[in-house]
């Protein structure tokens, strides 16, 4: 339980080094989710940073048999002083063990409780080998050296940070820690700490390019960030580069130890504007050297052509796989079944091989027959200029069984707009079906890695009544 | 059997896809070693350059059942109007094989016979995982992008290229491969091709930088050379270095798919003179990431300290390490004795880890009972301004049992030297009974791939008879 920090990188290797398993906490969880988590992978030793005594103290207090606590960071001695010990003390009397060497490279090696947007979390057990294998996969599509200098934005409790807490250091580059990552002290690092790669979610970078001060950014050699979870807009990309930044698209899940495809633009891509940018960084790219192989699959598990228009399921198979859900037979199974894992994600692949996400299976819209992808009003919701942020989800309607529904929220130094302003935005530029058919501006709920809580969006779309002949 | 060519890079990716087993072939060898590769590892097809036909059809003569040769280069078809097929013809007839998925990642992907400098060759066999991470754990140490241009020098036969054959593409490069390799057409290609990287023997890099055009090149771009086999002098260090060619000191065997450990100046190293830097690259470093655990051992088979001192045997344990010699279950057994890979290399291992090779075990010279290490009086004699190239070997004596005899090569533009004062120059920087007591002014044997032949030079030192008190 750690912020991005020196302790929890050490945690990385601290941990499988003694035969141990390490399960990353995410810190913004509530007590009871962190006291299942905790029980059900019978976690031993708890390490926390004393920022979330409130919420350990008051885990530890729901479960039968606690973890031994460790505290560190400001404020870790009065926290031992109730309950638990320092690390420093722990260091300080634990016998030096011997670093443990890996018999089998198929041991676990790491637990990651999936967020669970319905039902209670899942354990993804991440082996040696996998971790290994997808860390080695990310220096290659990332280009980390011994000269790289990398930011830490994207926490390391999701998928181990991508697995880049491992692909730094085989590379033989530098993690940076920063206490805060709002916009002003990520521009501090990239400026001062000489930071040549990023990873975060997009909604980070939205807030960065969104900040005043980011316009007036140049920095002096490029950095690479590596985002993925939506698609970057022509917007976000202009943005980005205008400063010297480099967006490379990743797509991947818990389960593929985070990013299994990459879209990094080429030499091959020439000079293109960035609307045409965007529209091949929409792409999420080929399987990275060392990642699983990826098909497309139909209904009857059969792969579809490369003809960019054939939506199916994406399954995986290969080295960078989880292996199983913890203490979960059933979930595992089905994950799994035919042999190939299942991501749940709806694709599209192109004749050059690379794939484009249309949508999560559960976040598809049904209008009358016809398949409706979010992302696609998404994407059109992006380019309008006061969207910050925009989520559409299916709601139903009498006649269509469902038409989509756009949640926004817009840009705090924008012009005013409207719902029929930005409904008319829409239908300028997609099929009149996809239009949304109504605009709700509100903030939009997020996981603490960014992801867009859509079900907390489908709840409210339930409840919503169109007018008359809408 | 083929020089380094689009050709032969292609068969390092068609002969596994299609579930085949690569042999290549050292070019240089005679009719009668080739005949007994062919035989021994029971080759069905032989792709050739008609370049080699002469040799060819004396091989092919020999054999009982021939492989099926194709024939490809000039003169491709005028051989085929003799025996065999074009590779062309042969494309054009054959069906378009689908690529075999590998199912066992243990399976074969390559044999690469041992230039055998006693007896038979052996066939080492590469099996998929050990060249697959091999060829990782070389884009690491060679630091291979998406940009790199690799100039192949040092032959695809050799070690399939030490893995660069993968590893180059892995990492999205280019390869380029040029008719000759002598310094005129590097030196070309270096200017021309914006050549990023590439390796060869010392012995290659000698007659480059004694290349009277060297002297004037200065490259534009750093280039990084890996070499191995014999420890780069400060000569030739300070040479490389001002044209622009960074040196890495690589260290590894054919049983370990070519180099397994790594020496290459950091930033940690400072600014140090040429001087300071040979002797610090003539370590050979640490293992790559990927490559085998590394230990030096003394007779007990127990790890000696790493106090920079203690000489022991190098063993490898671990991912890179070949299957074994085909059909030799004996000599596999005995390189896999105590379940550790013998390199039969004798070295020490320094505080920080690195190891520095001493001597091959059978190239050590022992002399009263002290040992003495031939590479260390090369070294000394590498230092003279006159010496091109210098081998030490063991030659009989009465009292002593073993004195050290050095055969030189001088450098043609050279100042005249002579035994004496050679001798005489080993004497101020030398132990007195590590010094050699003949000097024998010859050209130097070396293998196609540029290592020197001891075995030829032992034979000629064990002829030779010291004068009266020597």
């Amino acid at each position: 339980m750690a912020p991005n920090s020196a302790e929890m990188l050490a945690a990385h290797y601290a941990v499988p080094m003694v035969g141990g398993v390490l399960n990353t906490l995410n810190v913004r969880l509530d007590a009871e989710t962190l006291a299942y988590i905790l029980e059900h992978s019978e976690s031993s030793v708890l390490i926390t940073h004393a920022n979330y005594r409130e919420a350990v103290t008051a885990t530890v207090r729901r479960l039968q048999a606690a973890p031994q606590v460790i505290w560190f960071g400001a404020g870790a001695a009065e926290a031992a002083g109730h309950t638990g010990i320092t690390l420093d003390d722990f260091l300080a009397g634990a016998p030096r063990a011997a670093a443990h060497s890996i018999q089998d490279e198929w041991q676990p090696i790491c637990l990651n409780y999936t967020s669970g947007t319905t039902g209670r979390p899942k354990g993804v057990v991440y082996h040696h080998r996998g971790a290994f294998l997808n860390a080695l996969g990310n220096v290659l599509t990332m280009g980390f050296r011994g000269d790289t200098r990398y930011l830490w934005v994207l926490p390391m409790f999701h998928c181990n940070g991508w697995t880049h807490t491992w692909a730094v250091t085989a590379a033989g580059g530098t993690h940076i820690c920063v206490e805060r990552t709002d916009p002003a002290a990520i521009m501090d690092a990239l400026v001062h700490q000489r930071v040549t790669h990023l990873c975060c979610a997009p909604v980070v970078l939205y807030m960065l390019i969104n900040d005043p001060v980011f316009a007036a950014l140049r920095l002096q050699a490029p950095v690479v960030v590596g985002t993925g979870g939506a698609s970057p807009s022509s917007k976000l990309i202009s943005a980005l580069e205008s400063a010297g930044l480099r967006l490379i698209h990743l797509y991947g899940l818990t389960e593929s130890y985070g990013p299994a495809t990459h879209c990094s633009p080429g030499p091959d891509w020439g000079e293109i504007s960035p609307r045409e940018k965007s529209v091949r960084l929409a792409r999420h790219g080929v399987p990275h050297v060392l990642a699983s192989d990826l098909k497309i699959v139909g209904r009857d598990g059969a792969e579809l052509p490369y003809d960019g228009e054939s939506v199916g399921e994406i399954v995986l198979h290969g080295n960078t796989l989880m292996a199983g859900y913890y203490r979960d037979g059933p979930a595992t199974e089905k994950a799994f079944e035919d042999s190939v894992f299942h991501t749940g994600d709806l694709a599209v692949r192109h004749e050059n091989g690379e794939i484009e996400i249309r949508d999560r299976a559960k976040d598809l819209i049904i209008s009358g027959g016809e398949n409706i992808a979010s992302v696609e009003i998404e994407h059109v919701l992006h380019e309008h200029p006061a969207v910050l942020l925009a989520a559409v989800v299916a709601m139903p309607h009498d006649k269509w069984g469902e038409v989509p529904c756009a949640f926004v929220e817009l840009r705090p130094e924008a012009a005013p707009t409207s719902e029929e302003e930005l409904i008319a935005h829409c239908r300028q530029r997609l099929a009149g079906f996809k239009r949304p058919k109504r605009i709700i501006f509100q903030s939009v709920p997020r996981t603490a890695t960014g992801k867009i809580q859509k079900f907390l969006l489908r709840k409210v779309a339930s409840e919503l009544t169109l007018g008359r002949g809408e």
